[in-house]
Order: structure tokens, then C-alpha cells, then sequence
């Protein structure tokens, strides 16, 4: 049996109409309504029929659903709570994607009372934004992080979870706040390393722009992936969950500056234990499935 | 007509093995013969047929060459020069793949007066690591970099030249001290972030080891790839090339502090006009052809 039958997916970006292929691929019975805020998405996501109603309102979309997703920043889960609130039905469950958990569930709850409230996070994604970037094999072997609300019931959290498989992932229930944290090493501090050195590149005087992009193969070219990124989404996750993102930077500053002494006083001995050890963590992320095996990815040119 | 007829390639590693190969490749009638320190790594390469003849000494590989390539760890350059000094012809041309080229470019002068050395850095690689992780295809499209010492003649530079473009590289001439700030930029610090990030992450309390792994997909498993790079030719790019990577450091640790005080007292503004800025830099990458245009490079599971 299916953990729901009609399912509202509310922003249309990679995430949401990753969702909306993933339930066509996978739940192909269920009903499936949309919005987003912007008009143009919203034709383009008629045009290329990724749901079956794309509403032209929030409180449209989820009318009739038992499931509705948030898709959209963490900065604006809140806002667009409040505009459906009046139409939500009361058995249906409000879930969400966003990349931050202790800040939805607070948004959640207040703009929501009574509601049966079960973020959750699929640590999965694209540095393409929009419907058309979305594929319904984004979540296949990914985990998906539920952070049930305090007063959410069991039955609830588990039906959330039975979706998430449903769509490929592996599901792991956490604490909003250890999520923060967990999230906070694992992608919101690569993010901000991967936006500052792109920046920091860009603004060179004797080395142009021309060579860093010439030569970026180096090493470069990686961050330049992840910096391209949503700005939107991750000014809103940055903002979010400011403490442990502070506290990780803080570290990763310290562990820097430890390097940068070693080099400046050519201490070989310490770099080579500290880049020795690093490549053991490569090692166990392959063990698991959570990156390609293959040298540099599997890019095409190899 | 081919620029050389007899290579000799010293180190037999990632790139040295995949020069083998690319020669092979697009120079089928050239005569190969390699060395490398470790007995190990010989007896590998005999087994595997990576060369015609594999040399148990330095000297004997080279005593006949026209192209003599060192494909060591930067600051192993000057000590092997000077093992097969005395076995040099003196019409051969003197090159290298290392990643640093001002350091190279004095310890091949000090260790081999008279002879014709003419550096290059191919900008390419993968995280692996010897003698059969290398494959003729890793210089297609990518840069060679080649930093002739100062009485270089024309025509050395020019074959050298022609030898990279023949393994499928494009070519550039520089001066090695400008090479070594662009590559501070593109390749070292990179490299370095990739390892501190790493590192910082293996090392927290609340937020175990295999939580980390389990959720890299969110950002952080692009970096562990690059940090399971080669920890002595690391150690060494870092000791080589010092002054320009200290100064780049320095650049990235204060825009590092910007974003971080904008995150501290909620700026989003400057957050989003900093995450909006890099996302060009990607875009001028793909369409230079410097990576794959895939999202996620292509990842297996997309």
C-alpha cells in the first residue's frame, strides 16, 4: 500500500520536480499537484507536464492532499505555511526538503498549529536549479535525514519514511538539532569554503581570470561546482543554522592555520601525516556507495 | 615527424605511467624506457609492459635518450638529476611533470650544468596514485605548461612542445614564477582547503566519523576526492612553492572572515551577491571545456 495518495509538492525547483518525477517513476497512482511563487516556473512546469494541476496558489495545491511537500529555501518555509494554512486538510501531513531542520520545524509549528509536522532532508542535489534539472534517480542510494516535530506521531514519521524509500532513498530519523550540526561539517561548511575560493580566485590582480578558468583542472574546477549552486537556497541555510556553522568554521579556521604554520616553517613531517591521513575517509565513502568509485568522478573525458 | 625518437621517462607513477601511455599511443614507433626508486614499482611496470625496457638504475635508462622526463615529487627532482648527471647525452632535452616550476627549474640547473632543461607542468591528474592508475587519455584537452629555464633555445622549447600537444594537451609558455602564482591559485590552495576540511571533519566529538561519511553526498565527498591525492607530492608542492601559496592563503583567509562576520550579523544581502558572483566562473569553465557539463560531472548514478 501506497503511504499516500495525493501528494502536493510546493516549489518547483531541482528538489520539487526531482520529487514529482521520482513519484511519477515510482508511485505512479498518486495524485500529484503543484505551485510555486514564480509565474514562469509555473508555466514551464505545465508545459512539461511535471504534475498533474499545477495550482496558480498554494492553498489550491494542497486542498486535497494527504501529503504536502515543501520544496522551497529554508528561509521561506514559514511565509508559505501561513498562505496555505486556511486550506491544509487536517489529516494531511506537512513535510519538507530544506537543507536546515531546527529552523523549519520552529517555522512549522508556529505558522501551523496543530498540524502533523515531519521535515525531512534529502542530502542529494545538483548544482542546477529549476524544473527542468530535476530527475527522479537524484535520491537513489541517498540518505533522506526525518526530523519529526516533538508531538508528531509514530505512524506519521513512518509513512514520510515509507515515501522516501519509496523514491530510492535510505531514511534515518534525527534530532532537528543534531542534523544541524551533522549537516553543518557535511555540506554547509564545503559550500561557504567552496563560495569564498572561488571568490578569492576572481579577484586576483597578476593572476586573470582568463588563467584561473585556463588552468582551473587543477584542483579548482571541483569548487566551482559546488559554488554554482542555488545563491538563494544557501544565503537562506547560512543564515538558518548561523551557530554551527560558525563553530565548524571556527575549527576548520584553527585546523587551516595549524597547515599554514607547517608550511611556512617547512614542517614536511606534519603535512604528510595530515594528507596521509585524509585518505583513509576517501576510502570508506567509496566502501559506501556514497561517491562514484571511478578516478575524477567518471568526467567524460577519461 | 615525431620530436623525439627515444624517452626516457624517470618515475613511473600516475603521470609518468600515463606519458608511457599516451606515447604509446600517438607515438607508437618512439623507444620508451623508464625507471622508477621503488623495486617494487619496476617490477610492476615490467609486468604490465609499460615501456620497452625498464632500467634498474636512472642512469642506465637514460644513456641513450633524446627526452629524458622526470615524474617524481618536486623535491626529488634535483637528487635523481643528479644520479643519472654523469649517463646524460648531451644533445638530450631535460623535462619534467612537476607542479611547482621556479624550484624545479633551479635544482635541474644546479644538478645537470650544460644541459638543455626545459620544464613543463601538464595540468592534469586524478586522486590515484601509481604505476597503473595512469591511461593515455588523461592530457586530452588539458593544459601543458612549459617554463623553459633561461637559455633554453627555441627549438628544445618547440619540441617539447610538440611532444605534449602529440599526447592531446594544448600548450602554453610561462615564465616559472608566474606558473607557480597561477598554480598557488588553481591547484595548491585548493588542495590544501580539500585537506584541512577533511581533516577537520574527521576530528569532532558530537558528530562521529561514520555520520560524516554516511552524509557527504551534501557537499563534503567532493573534497575528500581531492584530499586522497598523493600525500609526498603534496608535501612537497607546499614546501616548493611557499611564498605564493602562504600569500593565497592569506587572501582566502580574509575573504574566508567576511563571509563569516556577514553570516554572524545576518547580511544576507552580501551572502547572496557573494553566492551569485561565482556562479559565472563555473559557466566560463564548461564553456571552455575545462569540465564535464554535466551536473554532479556526470556521476555514475545520474
Amino acid at each position: 500500500m501506497l503511504p499516500f495518495a495525493r501528494v502536493a509538492i510546493l516549489g518547483l525547483g531541482l528538489i520539487g520536480s526531482s520529487v514529482a518525477r521520482g513519484v511519477r517513476a515510482s508511485m505512479p497512482s498518486v495524485a500529484l499537484s503543484g505551485y510555486d511563487a514564480d509565474p514562469q516556473v509555473r508555466e514551464t512546469a505545465r508545459a512539461i507536464d511535471l504534475v498533474d494541476d499545477v495550482a496558480d496558489t498554494a492553498g489550491a495545491a494542497v486542498i486535497d492532499a494527504d501529503l504536502v511537500i515543501l520544496c522551497v529555501p529554508v528561509g521561506a518555509m514559514g511565509g508559505l505555511a501561513a498562505e496555505f494554512a486556511d486550506d491544509l486538510p487536517a489529516e494531511a501531513i506537512v513535510s519538507d526538503v530544506g537543507s536546515c531542520k531546527a529552523s523549519v520545524v520552529e517555522a512549522l509549528t508556529a505558522a501551523l498549529p496543530g498540524a502533523t509536522i515531519v521535515p525531512a532532508h534529502p542530502v542529494a542535489g545538483t548544482e542546477n536549479s529549476g524544473p527542468e534539472a530535476g530527475f527522479a534517480a537524484l535520491f537513489h542510494k541517498r540518505w533522506c535525514i526525518v526530523t519529526p516535530a516533538p508531538d508528531a506521531p509514530q505512524v506519521a514519521v513512518e509513512r514520510v519514511s515509507e515515501f522516501w524509500r519509496r523514491l530510492g532513498a535510505d531514511v534515518e530519523i534525527m534530532e532537528p538539532e543534531h542534523h544541524d550540526r551533522v549537516l553543518a561539517v557535511t555540506s554547509h561548511l564545503p559550500h561557504l569554503i567552496a563560495y569564498t575560493i572561488v571568490g578569492t580566485a576572481s579577484d586576483l590582480e597578476e593572476v586573470t581570470s582568463s588563467e584561473v578558468i585556463k588552468y582551473s583542472a587543477g584542483g579548482f574546477r571541483d569548487f566551482t561546482r559546488i559554488a554554482a549552486s542555488d545563491p538563494t537556497m544557501w544565503r537562506d541555510v547560512f543564515l538558518a543554522n548561523k551557530d554551527a556553522v560558525l563553530d565548524m568554521l571556527q575549527r576548520f579556521s584553527e585546523d587551516l592555520s595549524e597547515l599554514q604554520r607547517a608550511i611556512r616553517w617547512g614542517k614536511g613531517d606534519q603535512l604528510f601525516e595530515t594528507f596521509t591521513r585524509t585518505r583513509a575517509v576517501r576510502r570508506s565513502i567509496i566502501e559506501q556507495g556514497q561517491d562514484d568509485a571511478r578516478p575524477d568522478f567518471g568526467r567524460s573525458d577519461h
